[in-house]
This record gives C-alpha cells, structure tokens and sequence, in this order.
C-alpha cells in the first residue's frame, strides 16, 4: 500500500478477536491504533482511544460473537468514543454477525434484533458495514449505509481443492432453503449436488430422512454458514452414513460451537469440518477434525479496496 | 361493528383497486371518504381530501400494481394530504407490495427499491403498513413501524376444499425456495407435496428437469405467490404432465398477469389458476381458467380488529 | 477542465432528456456514466450501475417531465443505488422540476407535492440540487441542502437579441403576478414592459379582457417561465392582436406542451414561441413556430464551477 | 364548550402579546395557564411550569414581533419546558410570524430565515402551528406538522362594512404583487380595484408613479398585510391624492409599526389605518388615525374547533 | 386504580429485578405481562410477547445492574419487540441507571456512554423513562423525552426514624462532591452535617484525611448514591472510628456490591448498610449489617399517577 | 500556517465579540471574512456573506453573552447560511456558552435550556462546537457532534504567576462545589487551598459563614469560573476579610458582569478581578481592578490543530 494513500487509515480491534485482528493488520501492514478498553467488575465497560485519530478513516474490527450482548456493546462504545473524536469515516468489520438468523417475525409480538442493531449502529455515526457471509443477504437491505458483504465460498472453495481429493465427491445441502448456497459452492468445484429430503409437510422438526441425489460411495462435502450446536450436521451424517457416504465434510463460514458442539463433532460420523476464522476458537474448543481457514487476507484487501476508493465487487461473489 | 369504537375510522380508495376497496367497505358497513383525485395532461397529480378527518383514524387502499410508479406517488401524494390535515393515524393497506422480488442486492451498485419504499412511506408519516403475502417476510424488517402481514393460503385452501376435488391431489412446489411454502399449504389441505428439481448446479435459467415425488396420474396443485409472466408455471405444466399429472391447478395470491400472461395461460396446459383480487384483473384479461377468491373480508377483519385494539395474530397464519 | 480535479466527477443520465445530458457531457468533455436502466413489463424498473463510483462526486441528469410518476421514481431508484455505493456525493440536476405550481396549499386537506418531493430527495441521500427557472423561488426554501437555481433568462434575451429584430418591441405579462419575470426580462433587453390586466375581483378564470401600456404596431414579447397546454398564451394573442400588436413572440423556458398544445400553438395568432430544451420535445411535437435554445451550456458551467468549488452565483442571475 | 371535551385544553400565554391572550382566554372561558416566565439581568430567560399539564393539549399563545429574538427564544424555550412534561401535544398560537418577507434567498449565501424557523419549532417539538395571514402563503410548505393559516380579511370586511361608508370607494393594491390580496378583499366588499403602477423596469426603488383604474374622487381602500415603517404607504398616499383621491384608508393585518412609523402616518396624507391586534401597540404608539379590531374571536373559534376534531377550512378563506 | 382508567396499562418484568418488578406488581394489582425470554446457548436473546399489548400504555422493568451489557441489550430488544406490536407508549422503568457515572469526558477520545444509551432508548422508541438516584442529575438532560427522576431519600429517612435511634448523630459527606446530597438528607432528619476533608490539591487518590465538623461520640450516618466496591466507605469509617465516632450507618439507593463488596463491608468497621432494592441483591451477597428498604411502592405511586396523568413532582424531591 | 494546509480556512465574526474575532484572525494571520449583518428597526436580523465559501471550512465566532437571545438567533441565522453555501464544514467558536447554569431541571416542569441550544446548533448543520469552560463539563455530552472544551486555566495560573506575587497566597473555593476547579488550579500555582463553608442543612441562601483552611495574613486568590452579579464574591470577600486576609484577587474566565456588577466590584473589599475577554467587556464597565487576560491565542492554536487534523487534547487541560 502506497504511504500517501494509506496514510490516514487507522485499525482497531476489539476484544472478540483480536487473533484475526492481528493477522488483518499484517496483511496491511498497519499496526493496530492503541485503545485502553477496561472490563470493571460492576460490568461496567470504559474505553480511551489512545492515539489522535482526528480527520482519519477509522476501521473498528469486531465479531459479534459469544459473549454476544458484550461485544455489541463494546463495538456501540468504541464507535461513540470514535464518533465524538472527529474522525473522518467509521468503517465497522463485522466477521460474524449475530442475530441473523432470526430475520424475520415468525410470530407476531416478537422484535427482529437484526435490524435493530442495524439501526444501532446507524444512528451511533457508523458509514459503512464490512461483513462476511451473512445468513440471509436481505440483512444488507435493513442499512441505509454502504454494506460490503464479502463471501468466504472461493477461499474455502480453493482451500478444499487444495488440500482434499474430490475426485469422488458430491455436494450436499442440509435442507431445500439451502440449495442456493450448495448449487453455488458445487459449481466453484466442479460437482454435482444432492440434497437431504425434508419434504413431508408433517416434518415439523426437520429430521432428515431420505437423500435426492446419489451419495453412495462418494466423499460428501455439506455445505452450510453456521456451525451451532452441530446438532443438525450430526444428524444428517448418520442419515448420508446410512445412504452410503464414504466420507462426510462439512464446509461452513461460521463456527459458533456453542455449547459442547465441537466435543459432539469430534465424537460424530463427520470426518472433517472446514470452518474460518471469522469466529475465535479458543483451544479448548480445538480438535483434530476441525481446519481452519483464515480470512484475514479477505478482509485486508477489502479494506485496501475500499480505502483506494477502488471497487470490491469482485470480492462479493 | 359498534357506532362508538368504529365513529372515526375513515376508508379512502385510491385509482388501483377501487374495486376491492369497495368490498373491503361493504364489509366494515363503512362508507369510502370521498376525494378528488385528478391526472392532468401534463403528468400531475392533484388530490384534495373533501370530507374533515381531522383526529381521524385513516386507511388508505392501494395496490402497487401497474402502473406501478404512478401509483405509488399517488399514494405518496395522499398520505402527504392526510398528514397535514392531522388525522391521528396514517394506515396504509397495500394488498399487493410490487419490488418486493428484488429484496436484495445481487451484485454490488444496485438499488435495494423495496427498501427505499419503506424509508418513503416512513418519512411521509404513514404509522401502520397492512399488506399481504409479501414475496420476502423480511420485508417487514425494512420497517421501523408495525407491520400487519396477511396470509392468503387459509382462504385459498378453503376454497380449494369448497370447488374442488382435492381426493387424489399433490401440492407442487416449482422450485426449492417455494418449498416452505408448499409444505404449508400442504398441511392446511393434508395432502404431500412434490418439488420439481432444478438441482443442476450448471442450470443457470431454471429449467425445470425432473421431479421429486410423484405426481403421475394426480390432480396438481402448484403454489406460488405471484403469477407475473406466467413462464414458469407453464412450463412446469409442460414437465409435470410429461410425468403424467391428470390435471394442473395453480394456486397464487398476486395476479400480476404482465403482458399477455393471460393469454399465454388460457393457451397453455394449466387447467385453473386461483387467484385473488389482491390487483384488479381487467375485463380483458379475464378468461375461464381464472378463478378470483376476493381477500376483502381478510382485510376488513384485519382493519376491524387493529380499529378496536384487538390481536390480529391469527390472521397472520 | 483540468484532468486532475475533475478526475471524479461522474454524470449519468436517465430516460426523461437524453438529448440534453449528451450535450452536457460534450460540454464538459467527460462521457456519460454506464448504467443499466431497465422498465419490465409488470412496471418495475431495475438500474444497475456499471462501473465503479466509489469516491466518485455523482451528478444524475433526470427532468420530472412527462412521465412525470415514473420519471420521479427513476430518480429516485437511482439515487439509492448510487447512495448505497459510497459515492462522496449526490448531485441531481433537475432541469425541469415538476408539481412546482402547487406550491401552496390553496384550501385545506390538499397535499404540497414539491415539498413532499425535496422531502424524498432528501431522506434519500441527494447531497445537491441543481434546477433551473422555478416556477417559485421559494422552493428552495423547502430544502436544506443546497440548491443550485440557475435562471435561463439572459441565455433566452441573448438569443433574442442575435435571431429577432428587437427595435420595435414591447415585453408583455400575462397578468399581474409575472410583472416581476417580465420587468426583469425588459430589463436585459431594454424595452418597456405592459401588462394583461385581469384586476376585475369578478374575473375568476383570469380571462385577458385589457392591456396596461401600448402595443399597438410592435412587436410583442410574452414572458413566462412555462408553456402547459398554451390555452393562456393563445387567449392572451387574440387580444394583444386585437389591441394592435405587429407580431407576438413567447418566450418560456420549459415546453411542457402537455396533450395538444403544439398543433394549437401552430394553429394560433402566435408567431414565435422561444424555449430551452429542458424539457425534451419530440420529433412529432416540433413544429416551424418552435424555436429551441438549448441551455446544456449552462449546465455544464454550473457542473464544473461546483465541482471545482467556485461560486455559481453569476449564473442564478 | 362543553367541559367534557374541553376539560384537557391548557392554555399559556407568554410576554409578547398577554392583551391579545387575554382575550382569546375570556373568548374560549379557560383560564391562562400559570407559569414564571423570568428575564435576568445577565440576558437569560427562565420559565417554570406552575401547574401540571401531563396528558394536556398545551396552546402557548407568542407573536414574533419586537424583540423578535428575545420572543423566538422565548417561545422556543417554553415548548422546551412543555416537551418535558408529556403533554398530549404541543400547539403554537403565532398571530404575527416574523420573518416572513425574506421568504425566498434573493441572492446566493443569504439564509432563509423563515424556513429555520419552521425547522426549529419541528425540532422542539412542537405538533401544530396556528397562524395569521402569512406574508407568502408558501411558508405551511416549509413545515411538515399541521398549519393553520387563519385569515383576517373576513373579519376587516366585516368591520369596514359597520363603521365605515363604502358608497364611494375603490381597492388599491400598492404594487402588483398585491393583486391578488386586493382583489379578494375587494370582492368581499363588492368594489373595484385600482393598482399603483410601477411598471418601469428601471424603477428599482418601486416609488410609485401613476394609478390604473380611477381613483379621483373616491375613497380609497389600500390593501396590504404588514404596515412596518409605513414609507410605502405615506408614498402612495401622496400619489393617491394627486389623483384625486377623497379619503385614504390603509387595512393591513399587522401592526409592526417599526421605529417612528405611527407619528409619521400621523402627520401623514392617510386618514386611517385599520389594523388587527395580532401585534400589540403600546400605548405611545396609538394616535386617533389607528382602528384597532381584535382577531381574538378567530383565534378562539379556531383552538375550540381544533380541540373537538372539527374542521377549521371555513377560518382560511 | 379505578378499572376503566387502568384497563390498558401493561408491566413486563425482564431478567434483572423480577424481585422488585413482582413487588411493584403486588402494589399496583396488575399481574405481570406474560412475555417468553430465552437465552441460547449461542448468547442471542429471543423474546416473544405472549399477550395482545396492541394500543396499550406498557412498561418494562429493568434494572441496568450486573450483567449490565446484556441487561441492556435485553431491554432493547424488548423495547423493539413492543414497538412493532403498537403499544401506545413505551415506558421504561430503569430503577438502577449503570453507566451514570462516567457522564463526561475526562479526556478527550473517550465516548460518553450514558449519553449513548438515552440515543439508543430514544431511537429504539421509547417515549418515557422512569428511573431513580441518577448519580449526576443532568443525565435528564441527555433525553428528549420526558424523563421522571424519583428521590429515594425521603424514604430511607422515614426508615431511618423508625427503625434507628438518631438522638445523637451526624450525616456526614465522603467527600466535597457530596455535600448536597448529604445537606438535602440531614434536612429531612434534622441534623447537622460532616464532611470528610480531602482537599490537598496534591491528594489525587482521594485519601480521606481529615473531618470538617464534629463526628465524636456520634452515630454518624453517612449518604451516598451508590455502593459498589464499597473501598471508600470502609476506608472512611476508618477516618470516622479514628475521630471518635460511636457508630457508622452508610444510606445508600444502589447496591452495586461489586466483586466481595459485601464480603469485605461485613468485615469493616461499617455497623449497618442501608441500602434500597433497586437492584437484586442475590442470597450470597445479604448479610447481618445490610437493610434492604422496597422501593416498589415508590415506583408503584410514580407509575400509577403517571397512568391517570397526574402530577409525580412530588416523588421527586 | 502553511499556506496549502490553510487555504481553504475561513473565519467570520458575529456581532457579539469582534474584538476577541480580531485578535483571533491576527494570531492565525487569516483575515476576517465578509459578511453583511443587519439588524432592521422591526428587529429582523438579515445575513448576506459577501465572499464565495462553497467547499471551505468555516469557523464563525460568537459569544452566546448579552443580549443573548439575539447572539443565538444571530448564530443561528449565520449557520443556516453557510449550510445554504455548501461549506465543507460549519464549525462555531463559542467563547462563552450561556444558560450553562441551568444545566438541569432543579424542579419539574422547566426546560433544559441548555440541551435545547445544543440541539439547535446540531439540526442547523453545524458539525463542531469549540468552546471555553463550560460551567458544567457535562454539556459536551448534550452534543453528538464533536466538541472541543477548552480550558483557560493554564493561562490564567502562568499570568498570576507573571504579574502577582504568589509567595504568600492560598486558593479559596467560594462553596463545596467549586472545590475540584480550586484544587486543580491550585496545582498549576503549587499552593494549598481553603473552603468557604456553607454547610448547615438550613443555609438554603448559601450565604458563606466560616472559612475551611487558614486565610489569616495570606493573599487570597478565589477561583470561579463565571463573575455575573458579583454578589457572592463580594459577600465572601466580606468573610475572607473577617478571617483575616491580607488581600483578595477573583480569578475567573468569564466576564458576565451583568447590571452594576462592575461598579459594586470596584466598590468592594475585592483587590483584583482577573478575567478574560471570552466575553467583550465595554469601556464603561471597565476599571482598575479588573484585569483582562486573552483567550484569543488559545482560541488561534486550537483552530489551527483542528484544521490540520492534529489533536487539541492538551489544550482540554
């Protein structure tokens, strides 16, 4: 990055991952800005930022992850103290955004958080959202700001080309709402997709039951965004086991991990789970299955892209 | 409906749907507030309000179907109208919500138009929007203002139960992400579904190819929500006869019928399509095969119990 | 125009004056921007930008003309798309700025649309307006964002002055309120001005009945800023012809020329009618009385001072 | 009025006009409000509520004039105080709103005072502005809560008519953007109109020159909105008189008055000056030539009809 | 509460306080909202409102205590979820305010958080807060909206009288920031006050050194708004016990109790602990010297006048 | 100031403080700009600025002092037109913010006077307030733009330490409350400091009756932040002098001095009066013990910072 033109860009991370943080600032060659953000033990949260920041173009890097309400909060903070400094733009870079999957009321009497917190941030003076694969695109349309949501599909894509055979491989969907997102990742390796049946209108849990597709003898790679309680993926590789799969992956963006998932995983028929780091896992939660594949290259060059006032649609799709 | 809860709700049609609008009246036992609305020469529109609805409770009818444009800035021009003569609600009942299918940006540098409708009718001071069967439930996210989602697929499967012989039927979704949908309808109707499978990763334009269950010698009943151009539904009726449907019905809320849809239809192997008067379908376009279920009483129930306070949740599913 | 400042200056244009914005961008030597503008069938229009604005100081070329609904909401949809691009501005220049005659409401419960308008371009995201000859300068009051209101009037007496014979010649108002436009007018010119009287409190319908100063054997100039259905400056003809004038000529800015104004114009005592191109005329409106000045010059001027950050102010007069 | 629907209307004067208040409070049978309203030495303003209006429709009765300043703060200072005590709504009773004649920027880098105004009292908070013969009826565009635009014209005809001879008289506007009010008032008192010329383009002061229509003989009635220093009048006075003229009376809404204005229409050609007391004068200001009618029965007719939902159109013209 | 009047007000109880909130609910005899609030194991919070609240005055209970981020977050959501249901009004009641203390910069790029959360209230939607002690009275100020600031002083002094011998005692300020709050309390007991002297401009820890009054053989009761390490206070009796005090009561509203607060108090020279329930002191945390004083049927009397639109300043003061 | 750097800075007076403007011009070696301010005998204040200002970075300085509503309407007025201007920015110098003592409701019922400003200079466009000791830091927070609050103390503490002999002085605090303001600068002198006791709960005038600290034989230097009426610094000059001070100096920013403050200081037991000109002190209320200290080269270096995006932080303190 040319000096002049990088000049003013300041990046700060806050304590959801600060392992990402560190790599994006390599990738750029930046160093984090330093910022004092102390955690009191009434639960109150206080934050200097401890370096001038005045007419530059500030990067705030936060994942909204678990424990998610502190996090929000420490972001809504970070952007008030950069706010009333006179920075010249607050770029926020959300890897994981939460909340996104309770998009719409499915009842009334019930608040669509998502949107709410794109309304937080908002009006707080944020200028733009930088994202990764949010679970449902429409969430861009809750902004009024500029959102730019990356996708993770082509680095994990090459990732599994790569470092797995998939000489003898199918893509498989969890579900039909997840067709989209398999049809996509098949055709960025060359497959071709199948797709677990929950058709039965009375299937009110969703238990997969039987395969549209042929998995027999084949290395399957499950594609979904967010790796949870990995509840549904276990299931659903007892079900692929049961129809003949010689292997099972699972290709997610998001590991969340909640809970005891990552031990479920570990004691499940899934071979592998190929996930980002757009989520800290802490080591505890670590195991031989997991393989992570880092982001920080992707973030790093959008935000040079957007820095250079260059286009970064390329990076969308 | 009581003289003293119902005195002050006032009912305006405009030019879209005068049609439904005075069914939705006869319903309420309400007459429609009279207006003038012209359409000069030059392109204006000039409304006058000519009755008081001062403190008023005010619901304005409005179809956002073709012309689209011109009929949302007609009803842009009469909220403005009505804001300034201090009713004390601005209710805005949109039964068919046009640009809803362009819900989110598919490549970078476009416009979100659903969502700029939103922020229009927000800023203009419309405090409740009564709509039905979007095409997206997120789009009621794009609002900061209560939103009444109405379903139409009770009414319908009633009167699929009423006129026709539902003994040997399936429910067919036409693609994936119609099978939520689908499933539902199913449901209210106890009947299994099918899907017609585009799984194709290289099937960029859709083309139905094959389908998952069976359909051979059934009465079909294809859900959707809108009928546009009528392409898709006529050649899922090419592909679900080559299976050896006995008969093909569509079932759709919205008949947007563009172009010559209508004529395209009546030529075509689709047997019925049960539509609703959500748009007004011309006199030219009408023919033998379409079948009008009317949505009024929905809409008057609707208005009628958000009048008295009451919930209107179980008008939701 | 210096290669380095306006580097980032991008115009687009959309459908309502093509003609005009192509000759703007000859002015200022720098191509029309790329995008996509589509109208289907069921009326909804689709704009996709394609080429990167980031950064990019945004001008948007749309008159409100006939069609006027559908040329707003072409506005608009743009706005958002480029908004949603992290343009660093939003300029749209509006050479013809419709609804502007109902600037006031003349009895309650009417709406006041070009208020309503500069609302919607506002909570939109335009950062600049940049219209010409409104119909009352208080519209600009009805923004708070700048407004950049050229006038056409010295472009039109200059265009006199070289193509008429100007030695024998009055400036005449259609009535009292356009004594202000027409003394200006005479002014440029140096004639002397006489006025259509209408002063009977009974004349509701403003029918020219006399004339204050003389025309007798001159050549008589109308001033007005717009020339609708031409039932006014037709009327007027007959009596100045009846009071003695040699020839009459009009001059306006806009030809909004709405149903059949041309052909009566053609067919009238009216022997020259002097416009701008702000509204585009079509070929099948043209006619041997229509005498055409473009004011893309202006525009351009105004577009490169702005962008350059000097004053426009010699061009407002 | 009936206690019921009347029992929650709170009504507040403040210091410019408590005459007027006055009397609007013995029209309507409410009482004043009690609030401290203190100036300190130091400049400050300071107001207390006194009673509780929690849940009230609050009417703060404030015209702009001199201190136009001092008066706008303190208006603006009061709705403060009333927001922060949950009243039900927030009514302005402007009976002369100042800063009107600079409606529209004449020049580039002038504001527009008028149009801040209307923004700062929407910012206050406050719901609905009832007000007076507006010098340019554009100002209710500038606002988007309710106005009220009351006319006194009825009220001034109504008057002339009782203690006044009309058998010989005519209307005189001053100028020709004054047709129009003339005009009307003239019809209301079945006369003709006369209009002081100044049709010269080079006539940049407007001094009048010569008279259309016939004044000699007759007494003359010169319409206007605002009598401030008076120049205007005292001018056409003398012009009038040279015509002929019998008598000259001036009606004129408001009575700014400003610095020596009232001994100068004294000692003027004038022979009365009909006014209203939306403005008060002070006791050195009243001579014999000043005709004082109270619009203190319209503005009462006006808050009892707003308070019980009922419509006011009838108040406007 | 008469039954008509009351009919329509609705109390939520969220995570933090259901103690007082069920309390609260006791005095007013209106059963608490049924509302579901699930915290996933993921970290998200889902509420789903299980009553129609459509058209009624709500109020939620929550106290900003520890967990403090996620208490907010749950409010806000909460506020969300009730304003897409079209509540009337959105009434907070917020009995512990956190973030109070850091109402203004000390240095500049730190943010102001208590001003943040009044802008994420009021953006969220909620039209009135009723809280109580704010630790500096001009957070008021950082709201638009009304804002109603219960006293908790006369209380603990009324509970003082009963239940304490104040025949020889003294109320003494820890420091000089303090002297109103203990002026306003020794006037409502009638007793003399102490100050304890940390005025060397070099103690910059606020070490207390000296006494400003007499405080020997007393029983000294000293005010303070909030306990929340509770290190001043015990580092303070220290002080007083050197300077002859004969007992220590600290009167406190908030009992943060931060960390072992209570732990290290029931080991201090401190002999009783006043304190209120505005935030729930859990099992662990009670000991012999803390008495705990309801505050329920403080905000029980505010919310009920509030309802009925009386008068609360006098639970002000 | 480098002339790149500078160039596009613009600085303009207001009515209220020229010669403080001037001063500040000459230290930044950037002339006043030019602007025409009228006041008109009806009391309309009319702007015209008279230079090109499109794309520059305004600085417009006005102390908010007697006559204060006119300063703030005058304020006011001038910011609307630089928003009209598109100025790149609106940054207001306010060398003394007034109604700062008001600063929150001390009973309900009353306006938070100061916050209201704060929002009127916020929705008028302006995007930075830099201002000097504030008499409550508190306000900042009332602000969601940046605001820059300078300190005068340094200023003041190096002048004392210049021009009076301190070798035998001790700081005094008039009330407990002024403690942290006497303590801090106390520090910048290295003197100890004593404390005008008003202790007693019935005391409800303040009137100051013991001295906290030994004054006896020492030149006393009081520190305050505001000198109005004078009152209470004469009062405890009376104190101070009965305890035995050698000599009594008031040290203080700003000069309000409001009605015959000046002459009843000049007549007191008080030796100097040592101010700033924050506010412009007229020649008839000078006198040879007040001593002005310019806050003009403060008020330069911090203009300069903020405009070459440098950070003014230790200009806070």
């Amino acid at each position: 990055m040319d000096k002049q033109e990088s000049s003013n860009l300041k990046l700060f991370s806050l304590n959801s991952n600060k392992e990402l943080a560190n790599k994006i600032s390599s990738h750029l060659n930046i160093p984090l800005g330093k910022a004092t953000i102390n955690h009191f033990s009434d639960g109150e949260i206080k934050i200097t930022i401890d370096e001038s920041i005045r007419g530059d173009e500030v990067y705030i890097i936060q994942s909204l992850s678990d424990p998610i309400n502190t996090n929000i909060m420490e972001l809504m903070i970070m952007v008030d103290a950069v706010r009333r400094t006179s920075a010249k733009s607050i770029n926020v870079v959300i890897p994981y955004y939460s909340y996104s999957r309770s998009v719409n009321k499915s009842r009334s009497r019930q608040p669509i958080v998502v949107k709410m917190l794109a309304s937080l941030f908002e009006n707080a003076g944020v200028t733009r959202v930088i994202t990764l694969d949010l679970h449902s695109p429409q969430i861009q349309g809750f902004f009024d700001i500029p959102v730019d949501h990356l996708k993770a599909e082509k680095l994990l894509a090459k990732h599994l080309e790569h470092h797995y055979d998939l000489s003898n491989s199918v893509v498989v969907s969890l579900d039909y709402d997840g067709v989209a997102r398999a049809r996509s990742f098949a055709g960025l390796i060359n497959q071709t997709i199948a797709i677990i049946d929950n058709r039965d209108p009375n299937n009110l849990s969703n238990i997969p039951t039987s395969i549209i597709g042929d998995v027999n003898g084949k290395d399957v790679i499950v594609v979904d965004d967010i790796v949870d309680s990995g509840v549904k993926s276990i299931m659903s590789a007892d079900v692929l086991k049961q129809h003949g799969a010689k292997s099972i992956s699972i290709v997610s963006t998001h590991p969340v991990l909640s809970g005891n998932a990552s031990e479920k995983i570990r004691n499940s028929k899934i071979d592998h789970v190929i996930l980002t780091d757009s989520i800290y896992i802490p080591e505890a939660k670590m195991n031989d299955k997991l393989d992570v594949v880092s982001v920080s290259g992707l973030f790093a060059k959008a935000i040079k892209l957007i820095n250079e006032n260059k286009s970064v649609g390329h990076l969308f799709k």
